[in-house]
């Protein structure tokens, strides 16, 4: 079968899911917990096939370290699983509920999305998060992972399909995607597929946005700033900024460029070149350059996101100078402010037009897990919808009920009949 | 200025927007009041070259009548946003408070999407409407109204807008494009315009949606079904299909297709066409030719939105094969059910995936003055941000503040400190 067949499939089966009470689907969680923990020697040496062929093709340690599946990781899922089962039912939930008059009542209900597209990294244990959100939100998922996991991922994605299918989920809840080309072949999908979501590189997340009508959730660039203001106490301001930088350069909310008032740039700045040493290499205008001696910084630089350990560096005049700064050249990501000044820091947060806002606190906090959401899909950058960090609470929408019993449009418009609008709950 | 420039610059003021305390917004609402009162013998006067004009043009008379801004449509305009100033502030809504960690807290919150750019037609009082509910809720809004709308829509635009910035607003909080190739370049604006809403043909929104990297919120379709059930009470659903057809045949809100259980066909079907006379025509499957004689439908009819007193007929078994085929041919407007039979509307409510599904009442009543949102900026039929008609709370995103004493992430992450997630509301 083609994709577009399978998907329509997909989409066909994600209208019976909808209807599903939790109870299936906690079940179907459960079902998987005990599928995944009797399998797991299987799992294991599907995994060290993964890791094998790694090795023989040189891949990097970090992509080896991401790629390993073992009892931790699985202990991880599994601790995963029992916090989604134990959260509130994201679905059915009463958002309004009211009488527009009598015998007329509107409900505005939670109802999943429909089907969503993941497109995930070579991180095996992001199979079983994904799938697992999904499932409990109701949603149908096409996945697709990294080649370099694909038999972890095929023998993860066998069991839960199993599983799920077993503990009455319908046939078509899940299906995963092996090959490269079915990638373009699932963005062709706008009829079937409500979402997709696509964790990676900034150019392959670009890639997908540009190439499908099906609306994209996610982030393409994460250069997020730390501002440190005349009032921060440089005590927190130091270790903030090089966490922010460096505990995982890597990362979407790593900080790729600091603002620092000029009124404390010559006792922030050089206390801080000493601090980090020479772990991080520093661009900065001409203030800083003349303060720390480091390289200079071009326009390029202040919108790079170099995932890497270099931070850019501009001395401003004020916290509207740094605000104006962020809302230019920021990726709307997570930017924070270090100051003892609330008035201040309530500014920023009002001003800066970013998914996350934060005073005295590394950005590296901007993460599901951290927010408590027990797992994520992706971070969004996007305005609409979601924003920031995206658990169970951004898998769902709603629609409109109306209990009616026989009332007309042309009895209200005539003036027969008149709403009351009495709010119920 | 080019509209770029213009953009940009609504953009930047949309920073300052969000971050308004409700007071100003209010009193620039009030402000309006005032001034469209002050000013109404020129905004007739102004209404009255229009409507000349369009009369010599011989616009079809629906377009004149909507045209008309007299008396009765500014008391309208005003009372509407005298319910505005009424309505609890969208924005700064606690969504969340949790403290993740001693001095640790985050909160989400609510605040404004950012720049609107709305396009809509020739009612003059959907430029006061959509104006009001963008200030209301922090939005800067770009407008563009219909041609025939020309001279009241300018001279209510500029009432708006120097009552606005007199009142406190951001100087370019609204702008008013009035040529059509303006709205050419609006959509080219992707870095300073956050959503479009387009109003109108489904042809021109289907346009607006192909040609902008712009997130568009709005309907290009409108098939809307009744489903008339076995357990239906047949003095409802002979109004309700009538009702839900030609109370207003143009709105998208109309019903387009009947579906009515085999089992009361032979006793439904003369009935409403006895009822409706000639004003309905109908087009049927077989079993509907032959008890009411009308035209035979094809498969084109059931995915065509009439906007006509047409009305597509099929007999299905059960309601099942009705929620099969609504998924499959419909817009994912509004559906209703006709049925005394309360588990299977909550079947066919639980699966129909439609932004509205009803039981019992015309599909007609999908409309946010109905719903009691006061006014809308447009009716979703989309699954993402907001379905169904949108209001003030489609008009708001949020954003996560995270308020900290110095945390880092390396502590959480290399065990010295752990998070304890505290729900504080």
């Amino acid at each position: 079968m083609d994709y577009k067949t399978l998907a329509a499939n997909v989409k066909a089966d994600s209208f019976k899911m909808a209807a599903l009470p939790r109870q299936i689907r906690d079940s179907a969680l459960n079902a998987i917990i005990d599928d995944l923990t009797a399998n797991k020697e299987a799992i294991f040496a599907a995994n060290a096939k993964d890791l094998e062929k790694a090795a023989a093709d040189a891949l990097p340690a970090p992509i080896q370290n991401r790629l390993k599946f073992d009892e931790h990781k699985l202990n991880d899922c599994i601790s995963g699983i029992k916090d989604l089962i134990a959260m509130e039912d994201p679905l059915f939930q009463e958002l309004l509920k009211r009488q527009l008059d009598e015998g007329l009542t509107l409900i505005k209900t939670t109802c999943p999305i429909g089907v969503i597209g993941v497109i995930f990294e070579s991180r095996p244990d992001a199979l079983v998060q994904i799938s697992s959100l999904c499932i409990k939100s109701g949603n149908c998922a096409i996945l697709k992972g990294g080649s370099e996991a694909g038999n972890t991922n095929r023998i993860l994605f066998d069991i839960i399909y199993k599983a799920g299918t077993t503990a009455g989920l319908p046939q078509s809840f899940a299906l995963l995607i092996e090959d490269r080309a079915g990638i373009d072949e699932l963005l062709k999908c706008h009829e079937s597929v409500d979402l997709i979501i696509p964790r990676g590189s900034n150019q392959f997340v670009s890639y997908i946005m540009a190439n499908s009508k099906i609306p994209v959730m996610g982030h393409a660039d994460g250069v997020c700033h730390v501002y440190v203001d005349k009032d921060a106490d440089l005590e927190k301001a130091v270790p903030i900024v090089i966490d922010s930088k460096t505990q995982y350069v890597a990362a979407c909310n790593a900080a790729e460029t600091l603002l620092v008032n000029r009124s404390i740039a010559s006792q922030f700045l050089p206390r801080l070149a000493e601090a980090s040493g020479a772990s991080i290499e520093y661009r900065g205008d001409e203030t800083v350059c003349s303060l720390i001696g480091c390289k200079a910084a071009d326009d390029q630089d202040f919108e790079t996101e170099y995932l890497d350990y270099i931070l850019s560096i501009k001395v401003v005049d004020n916290a509207d100078e740094a605000i104006d700064h962020i809302n230019r050249y920021g990726s709307h990501h997570t930017d924070c402010i270090v100051t003892e000044n609330s008035d201040t820091a309530a500014r920023f947060m009002a001003n800066v037009d970013s998914a996350g806002v934060y005073q005295n606190c590394s950005t590296r906090f901007a993460d599901g897990f951290r927010y408590g959401f027990g797992a994520e899909v992706g971070i969004s950058t996007g305005k609409l919808h979601a924003r920031g960090p995206v658990g169970l609470d951004g898998l769902v929408t709603y629609k409109y009920k109306l209990f009616g019993s026989g009332q007309i449009v042309s009895d209200y418009a005539g003036g027969v009949r008149s709403f009351h609008f009495k709010d119920l709950k």
